[in-house]
């Protein structure tokens, strides 16, 4: 017999037998996540943003990054500029660490006695960039969470990222959760400059939240970030090059020719379509679950993207 | 220059700066929580149980199980007598679902066309437990973290692992964080035996709580599991058996010989050092982070280990 967990997507009538009172006065949707998904319209979906997406080949497979020019506009130029003049092309995984992040890098750039000769040029891109932990919050136009967030007095998702945000300091900012992307730094929180980014591969670190320049989200290629050896080094730095991971390539999406661009397209966020995904993530629905949660996080709900027919027609 | 994104441990006085009225009537600690585990005396630390304890063998490295036989006292007894009887050893993973659970079974019980003569017999073990989601909270020493939770009114640590409680209903139950595993189960609440065992890969499901039998904690070796090839079929599961990943050992530690036990021990979750050390994540300390969370949560707290000297004295 095939014993599973099942899919969180599968979660979500029979449920409705062991909700509270309270629960059902909330009339929860008997329509499952899936089936909300398959009755979405052509609307509720849309592309990925040529100028802000960067497609890196990793192991011979796509990691699709969509930048957050909303959030962190400076680094996001920046790291266009970078992918443009070829700086990601030849850089490296540099540190894998378990249950937190996976860092890329110029490795010549990690090196502890490190030829100055081999560093990758920055070419126009720049050294220095402000710190771009957080923006005003009014204004912004979130998708809201009602759930509480415990970390956050207010969260939801703007542009198909997790937000956090504090109204009374008029301050929202990216939520650190599992695929999102940052920019290194050193120890001046301004010394981050897209040269060195990483990826969140485990439970949301969210202790990092208005600490460092979050830029953006792995739409695609989680799982091949996320299944890379863990680097034997501290904080899991590789700590030979030999196992440093290449990034064979990286390209800004709008320079890829169409034929070539990922077929992907991506859920609104911003739609009545994607306000019942959430709300169903709340409640047991199908029957193998038996209890809702009833609850739910924005570091558990993935935006869902689907195939595409024909990625250049628009 | 190497940035970098500092270490969960490391991120803990630069930080009383930024501090509210409120956060600094608190008095924060002013000790990280690397000096709290380097403070830690003798007694705030334990062995691994040696008969509530799996180890396995899985691409030459260790995976270290301990079961929580307070939770779920029937699986325990079920999974030990598996373990000792054989049955673990020759299964394999057999699913791996991005940001989700690894899986191991027996190979011949996934197989959709199954030859039942290769089916590994269950020996004195049983084939039927009763679901054990919950115990009663009313009792429980559980070291309470004072932030919500968000998934339950209360939460905390109970035998070194992550706990949920609803106290209006006298239940309290293992919550779904990185590294805990659960007894798969088919749609029937109380199919699970034990035979097929998961451990979650990425940010905490903790829509799962309450829905499946959670049997104990990876203690050590979570990246073994975290780094395995995602299964590219439904739901991660491996579509080829040249897929699977053979877990090659299964042993109780009780019947491993002194010599080649692990030796590690782990930190006591009922002590003044793990409280201190709680409340030191809830705090930026050390000059990196800017900004202190003020918050922390059960999820992303992981309980330290480290080596002993000599696993067999005690």
């Amino acid at each position: 017999m095939r014993r599973t967990v099942i899919s969180p997507l599968a979660i979500t009538t029979l449920a409705a037998l062991v909700l509270s009172p309270v629960a059902l006065a909330q009339k929860p949707p008997l329509v499952s996540q899936a089936d909300i998904i398959k009755q979405s319209v052509p609307s509720d979906w849309r592309r990925l943003d040529p100028e802000n997406t960067l497609v890196m080949e990793i192991n011979g497979q796509q990691v699709i990054l969509e930048l957050a020019p909303r959030f962190a506009p400076q680094h996001a130029a920046n790291i266009r500029t970078l992918a443009r003049e070829g700086y990601y092309t030849g850089s490296a995984i540099v540190r894998v660490q378990d249950n937190y992040v996976t860092q890329w890098a110029d490795p010549a750039d990690e090196e502890k006695e490190k030829d100055k000769d081999k560093v990758k040029p920055l070419g126009t891109a720049l050294a220095n960039l402000p710190a771009e932990f957080s923006i005003p919050f009014k204004g912004l136009p979130l998708t809201r969470f009602t759930d509480p967030d415990g970390w956050a007095p207010v969260s939801g998702f703007v542009d198909g990222m997790p937000v956090a945000a504090n109204p009374a300091k008029n301050q929202a900012w990216l939520a650190h959760c599992y695929g999102m992307v940052g920019a290194a730094r050193s120890g001046k929180p301004d010394s981050s400059n897209g040269t060195s980014l990483y990826a969140i591969n485990g439970q949301a670190p969210r202790a990092l939240d208005l600490n460092i320049t979050v830029v953006g989200r792995v739409v695609k290629g989680m799982d091949v970030l996320s299944s890379l050896p863990r680097g034997p080094g501290a904080m899991g730095f590789y700590d030979k090059p030999e196992h440093y991971v290449p990034i064979t390539r990286a390209r800004v999406l709008a320079d890829i020719p169409a034929a070539e661009q990922p077929a992907i397209e991506i859920m609104r966020t911003d739609t009545a379509t994607w306000r019942k995904l959430v709300e169903a993530s709340r409640h047991a629905i199908g029957g193998w679950a038996v209890r809702s949660a009833l609850h739910s996080n924005i570091c558990n709900r993935t935006v869902p993207t689907r195939p595409i027919a024909s990625p250049a027609a628009s």
